[in-house]
């Protein structure tokens, strides 16, 4: 059906298959579920598969990665430049200008020119694959605000990545989700777990293959290409190769003993994990309530942490004394401007600053010497600590500035912190060098954040190209995920129900077994006849804001009401511009002949036709329309009696955008409602039956209990509320929210 | 609802609910869609979490792993002692009686005691999991013979493989299924991804980190377990750590230039691929009619398949010249008896015999020989061409006898000596020494012939240790895999489907489109009203096979015939058992409370109680039951209008058993059919319409212009018939089947 004309008998239309429906969020505040409409991009861009726009996204990746170590690279060096000659005021101005300005061009661009292009993208990516989509997240503005602006913002030394970036991007351009982690990282195979681990909300076999298809053309095409350029002619491309931050150590070997300080690595990544998805919640509120008071805040905002950061890492370094270099040290010392280890910062010649080599650097950088190997010596304990606590929370209050800003290598360089911290203190009693430490600590906190598990094994595998280290990286990601859930949800799923984004769970909440779906259905029904007045149409459609319409045959056309189908918003509204109308009501079997597939193709997002731009003279008011062959005749359908829960299965198993709700006995309208994905939100199903609201809030032990108590209660078919009665009579204690 | 009693009005019954529902496929040849039974198994082993199983699994693994090596150890020694006293007829009797003797074991005990454990198994669990419970698939003896006789089978020299029955044992014994890929190539996430692209039918993403969990703890254990063992004490363990082929070589690099080569080995692994999956089909159908003469006729197969495999084994070696050891080579040269490269065989001191090391070792040792990357002068083309057609004709050959026996070890050493022969050919215009080629050999027969991608590349990535390989191994993998796929499926479909599975597929065929619920709704409809006799229950039950039944509520007890909803036989059959019956037709509110919960649950596989064994008085028959407490009340049910397509993505999506079928109109009974999975299998459409056959068989461009036509004719929702008349005038070509 891929031509989006959608015949009757036969065959799933575009938005009722399996891909995930789309649900366009208008801007007002109203929670009224006719506020929806179809948008024209593909439901579920993980489908598409397209080798140019694969090339262009690594060229610009690749490209977007070597522009910002430029950048911020010149930075370094003129800063440096500047401390040799002892004018470390002047230094410390250019440093803080330099990145005030990136930071101050990235937030304007982004509030003023694309404020959907803020955050990590990978909430709304989400969102969008399960159904959902935000204004404007895949419009051309918001691909070029993002691009530009996370390269300034992550070249302005503020503590924010630029994967999340990348994979916004990568869907952006209806590329795969995961070719933007594939490039981001190099990690092709990891970028494909990804997609799907976190992303993707309905699995097909299919997908996995093309995710794979499309990255291994990343993976090849990156190959290749920074294999041409590693004679340096081509200077924006790196010479890194596939493999991001080498740690292979020829002889790594590790005992049982080496298994607590892991496990020990694994509970703090998951508390740190938990604390950080909460602290980050809460300062996403704050920041909220700043940006929403108007543009000139959101800069403010921005200006404030950039300084500050600015002032970190700055200023932090000159409490760490100055260290003279190892002797026969693997790496140049002392190093000066852009990246590299044992940065000389104020130090005397031969000698280094440890804190600098970790703070006046970029991430990456920092990433690389934390888990450098021979370097176990370098650091001392307490600088660590410090790198540690400005990290974690320098990355938390970074991520609430408008402007196109990840997660993931914030995440990485404070956990890495951490596993390095612990390395030192556990010292000689351990085979592992710090290097690998400071690697499964960035693990422990990438799955006590983001609590995903065979992507983020595969992604480190292929960004430390070190196999043996897998077992102890999946033990730590187990016990990091499972202590991290203990406490709250993904960092992801947080984000984007802060957002508000209507997302479809696929696990139905247990209340929702005690409710029958009609107690959820809302909102006056519209329905069509086989045979309809225009003048009804055209009335329906500018008093409500419904997508989908159930068609119903009367007499004569019928001996009794008769449920016929479903009809589009979209495909009325063709009609109605067609005009294809009849003096009289009758059936219009050759309709079909005077449309061709293309009118009924969906349109672009913000391209659909507005019944307001339909312009209908009187005496078009006054005939009718044959909607039959233009109905979708097998809608799915539901009893009104069928249990809530049963039906969301039904809903999201197949992919649902509207389920037709029907009467279980047939004296009255063949149809009594339509079930949409607002229907199944807590908020909504809360807010009609508020007596839930404390139910809901038993904990679980109680609640199963009453369940039970309830289903033996009402065995016999009675009435739901009844058994909602015996939850309120139960005196059932509240959670305290 | 874990404790399997599913009250009325809330909830989803088990085997209703997402997880694969189940179907026992008796012996019997009827096609008679009742032939169904509810097994008590859990649907979705895959969930099921065990420490203890998955320790006992790494045992026994790994364990396997060692007594085959160990067999096979001592068989070659003894040979090669014999040889070294120039008894070279003695040795051949000895090798040859050993072989015989391991398979003849193996396939009485197979034969004779477990039929169900011949083959790899994977098909069954992958049938299993889409809901297909073939017979005692996982018994216990099926488990002992598995473990036995694939120990046995492989010790025998002959061309199989020990992955498919460890993935058949891990799921036996209800460990996950990528218990066995994780330990048999010690491959933790490949397992957990092989899991889920091959087997998983239904994707949850709770199953990813449940395979993830368990893995890891047999990653975790495993790795401990050979630590502990590296010193020797346990005898039976392995010292080889987590990485089995090793071929890291420390500075490896590639150009565009070795593209084409590999680009190459990807065609030629497609085309190998599907061809082995032909031929390999034409065998079993073959050997399939060999096996029905009886258990003489299925020994005396593999005895022949024994007697020619060691034939060949011992027989080619001779044909190849002795060649004088290389100075300084790595390895000892020449080699007697167990592992090794460089065999002596027949050759004079100081001489190897290069088809030796290949054919007379064991299959593990064969491929690190072939990965093995300083010995490319070792082998002459010719050798490796002569080991590659054999290899090749044996695998297929030997994969039919009746064993527990896999493929996927033969297929990498097939696989792998043609990929060093391509590496020979090239020669040094390549910078991949001949041991990369052989890896990307593998990779390509793989692809081409079990046609997996990410998990394939993650476990070849964890076999080999060489993530430097990666893209061209992404390569490879595409290549063949789109290659293959243009001829033919899967391999382990092929045999799925060739054991004839119901296996249920997520897409609809086109013709499906064409035809309406109710075209294909078959057999006579038993329906129980709300309160039924005894006798009419017991009747019914006897009389038919069905599973579920409609629950229909007739005046007086409501005002017109209404559906109430569906009763699972084998809660019918509680209710007879309990015999709690009433002396007249009346609600009986509280007869749950004479149930415990426990008396629902579901009963082990061939533990169900049948309808024979239920003894009832003349008494008892004249009295009634009421159906309503232990009636599903929120059955999913489609109007008979619904098109065949959309109520298989229903069926599939939801992951039903049953699935109601209601009328369009109210006149009539209330429902008018129940749908099972196999109204949706080909062979039962095509049975009702034969007319489709040839439809089906038009090609695909004729058939989908034809589509458009139907549509663009029966659009007025005309009934289907006439546009299947429409194909038939059509004048169809077929496709000569």
């Amino acid at each position: 059906m891929a031509n989006g004309f959608t015949p009757v008998s036969n065959g799933v239309p575009d938005e009722e298959s399996i891909t995930a429906p789309l649900l366009h969020l208008r801007r007002s505040t109203s929670n009224n579920t006719s506020q929806i409409a179809i948008v024209g991009s593909n439901p579920c861009p993980i489908e598409s598969l397209d080798y140019e726009i694969m090339e262009n996204d690594v060229f610009k990746q690749d490209w977007r990665s070597r522009t910002i170590e430029n950048i911020a690279g010149i930075k370094f060096v003129v800063t440096s430049n500047r401390m040799l000659e002892n004018k470390y005021a002047e230094a410390y101005l250019i440093f803080a200008a330099a990145n005030l300005g990136l930071t101050l061009f990235a937030v304007t661009i982004t509030a003023f020119i694309a404020p959907e292009a803020a955050g990590s993208g990978i909430p709304e990516v989400k969102a969008y694959l399960n159904g959902v989509d935000a204004p404007a997240i895949f419009s051309f503005r918001t691909l070029l605000v993002k691009i530009v602006g996370s390269i300034a913002a992550v070249s302005s030394s503020l503590n924010v990545g630029k994967a999340g970036p990348m994979v916004h991007t990568g869907a952006c351009i209806a590329a795969l989700t995961s070719a933007g982690i594939a490039a981001a990282f190099r990690a092709p195979v990891g970028g494909v777990l990804f997609a799907l681990e976190e992303m993707a909300s309905w699995w097909r076999s299919a997908l996995l293959w093309r995710a794979f298809f499309a990255t291994a053309i990343v993976a090849i095409l990156l190959r290749g290409l920074t294999d041409l350029c590693l004679s340096g002619k081509c200077g924006l491309f790196g010479t890194g190769g596939l493999i991001i931050y080498d740690v292979t150590s020829v002889n790594i070997s590790y005992h049982l003993r080496d298994v607590p300080p892991v496990l020990l690595l694994g509970v703090i990544g998951g508390i740190a994990g938990s604390l950080y998805n909460f602290l980050l919640g809460k300062v996403l509120r704050l920041y909220n309530l700043i940006n929403e008071k108007g543009t000139i805040y959101k800069i403010l905002l921005a200006c404030i942490v950039s300084i500050v950061t600015s002032s970190l890492l700055f200023g932090l370094p000159w409490i760490a004394p100055c260290h003279p270099c190892p002797p026969g040290a693997t790496e140049p010392c002392p190093t000066i401007g852009r990246s590299g280890n044992y940065k000389k910062f104020q130090c005397p010649p031969g000698h280094y600053n440890e804190l600098a080599s970790l703070f006046f650097n970029t991430n990456d950088d920092a990433i690389k010497n934390l888990f450098s190997k021979d370097t176990d010596t370098e650091f001392h304990p307490l600088s660590i600590l410090i790198f540690f606590i400005t990290c974690f929370f320098l990355s938390i209050f970074s991520y609430g500035i408008v402007a196109p800003i990840g997660l993931f290598i914030p995440v990485i360089v404070t956990g890495a912190s951490y596993g390095r911290l612990v390395g030192l203190l556990i010292g000689s009693t351990s085979n592992l060098n710090h290097g690998l430490f400071a690697v499964l600590g960035a693990a422990s906190l990438l799955g006590g954040t983001m609590r995903m598990t065979v992507s983020l094994c595969v992604i480190l595998l292929e960004l430390t190209n070190n196999l043996l280290l897998l077992p102890l990286i999946m033990l730590v990601l187990l016990i990091s995920k499972t202590v991290a859930d203990a406490f709250n949800g993904n960092v992801y799923d947080q984000i984007m129900s802060f957002k508000g984004f209507p997302y479809l769970e696929t696990h139905a909440e247990p209340y929702m077994r005690q409710l029958t779906v009609s107690d959820v259905v809302a909102g006056p029904l519209r329905v069509f006849n086989g045979i309809e007045l225009v003048g009804n149409i055209v009335h329906v459609l500018r008093t409500t804001g419904h997508n989908g319409f159930p068609v119903v045959d009367e007499p004569p056309y019928s001996d009794a009401p008769v449920l016929y189908g479903l009809i589009l918003r979209s495909h009325v509204i063709t009609l109605l511009k067609k005009k294809c109308f009849l003096e009289s009501p009758r059936l219009d079997v050759d309709a079909v002949e005077r449309f061709s597939a293309s009118d009924f193709a969906k349109q672009g997002l913000g391209n659909q036709d507005k019944i307001e731009e339909i312009e209908l003279s009187e005496e078009e008011m006054e005939m009718y329309v044959d909607l039959h062959p233009f109905t979708n005749a097998s809608p799915y359908t539901v009893v009104e009696t069928m249990s809530l829960a049963k039906a969301l299965t039904l809903f999201r198993g197949v992919g649902l955008r509207h389920l037709l709700v029907v009467p279980k006995t047939s004296e009255r309208l063949p149809v009594v409602g339509i079930l949409t994905r607002h229907d199944f939100m807590p908020q909504h199903i809360l807010g009609l039956h508020p007596m839930l609201e404390r139910t809901w809030k038993v904990d679980l032990g109680e609640r199963s209990l009453k369940i039970k108590k309830i289903e033996a209660r009402n065995v016999c078919g009675s009435e739901v509320y009844p058994s909602l009665a015996a939850f309120e009579g139960g005196g059932v204690r509240g959670w305290g929210s």
